[in-house]
């Protein structure tokens, strides 16, 4: 999505390593407008595929999730990260590995909330390593629905991630693909 | 606001002791169409007042975040919860307490995402003692930037967090006030 890679050009800033910052516009202070625009941009790309509902986790891919859901006109579900007071017993977990906070973490959604005839995109605001979508996969193949694909803002492509599930033959769609980060200069899939 | 009132009774659970879950369609699983109506209705209340910013805390405010800044046409801000390592130093930060964990937490927001011509709207799902609140106004006023008002989907009126700002002269709108909870019986402010 050409409006996608100009904003991380324009606003988004690599700092030491391999952190892309995009707060200034996705995932701390957050564009309402142009997240709009994305969430239109992923209804046009799985449009027709029969969605029932989006499935995300806490707390930076609620936004776009959300604003997806706006379009399909289907709930969203986020995933809570850790076994909130409120959440109950009666969950689907999954164990989730994060590297930019270098723990372990488990993930968890209320079985009321999805089911066997749920057919189900995953989005969130990265898609790196992957890590968080196999838990949220998981959590897909333990109440027996549907994973439609998966969708990200932004894919690490260089991670291989999404390349991981593209060779087991998922639909994976993201918005902005990058292959190569260094410094200022950033590389798109093209 | 009848229809989240009716929405409350319909599908909201009273659980031992104090806890209302309203996971089914408010902040687990969220009912996408009717939280754009709750938006709606947040900006049908601070129309006119001048809000240039949105600002929750992560994550379950966001989804009624971004549905009313969608209608407002401005930026959403969420503070995040613990000093994240994408996050930077240079942050506003508050001290809050949470009952529902039981423990205290930070909350931060980069300073880049406020400043002093900001006038704005802090929204969450729900306020009871207020404490998330009272750390998202204290990082408006170390922003110098306005707190035009506070708005909640729900309020816990018997905890008295709204009637606290309310004394103080801080407007506060919440799209429905429970002033008693005792079993399945729910009574809202009139």
């Amino acid at each position: 999505m050409k409006a996608l890679e100009e904003k991380i050009l324009a606003e988004g800033k690599v700092c030491s390593g391999d952190i892309l910052k995009v707060g200034g516009f996705l995932n701390q202070r957050v564009d309402s407008n142009f997240m709009f625009l994305l969430g239109k941009e992923v209804y046009d790309l799985f449009e027709g595929t029969g969605v029932t509902k989006i499935l995300t986790v806490e707390a930076s891919g609620i936004a776009l999730a959300l604003a997806a859901a706006y379009y399909f006109r289907v709930p969203m579900v986020f995933a809570k990260k850790s076994s909130a007071k409120n959440l109950g017993d009666d969950v689907y977990k999954a164990a989730v590995h994060s590297y930019t906070h270098n723990k372990d973490f488990e993930i968890a959604v209320n079985r009321e909330y999805i089911n066997k005839n749920d057919k189900v995109l995953l989005i969130d605001d990265f898609l790196a390593t992957g890590e968080a979508m196999e838990g949220l996969a998981n959590i897909v193949g333990q109440a027996g629905a549907e994973l439609i694909g998966i969708c990200a803002a932004i894919e690490k492509g260089y991670q291989g991630g999404g390349d991981s599930f593209r060779s087991r033959g998922i639909r994976v769609e993201s918005l902005a693909i990058i292959d190569e980060m260094n410094g200022k200069d950033i590389k798109f899939r093209s």
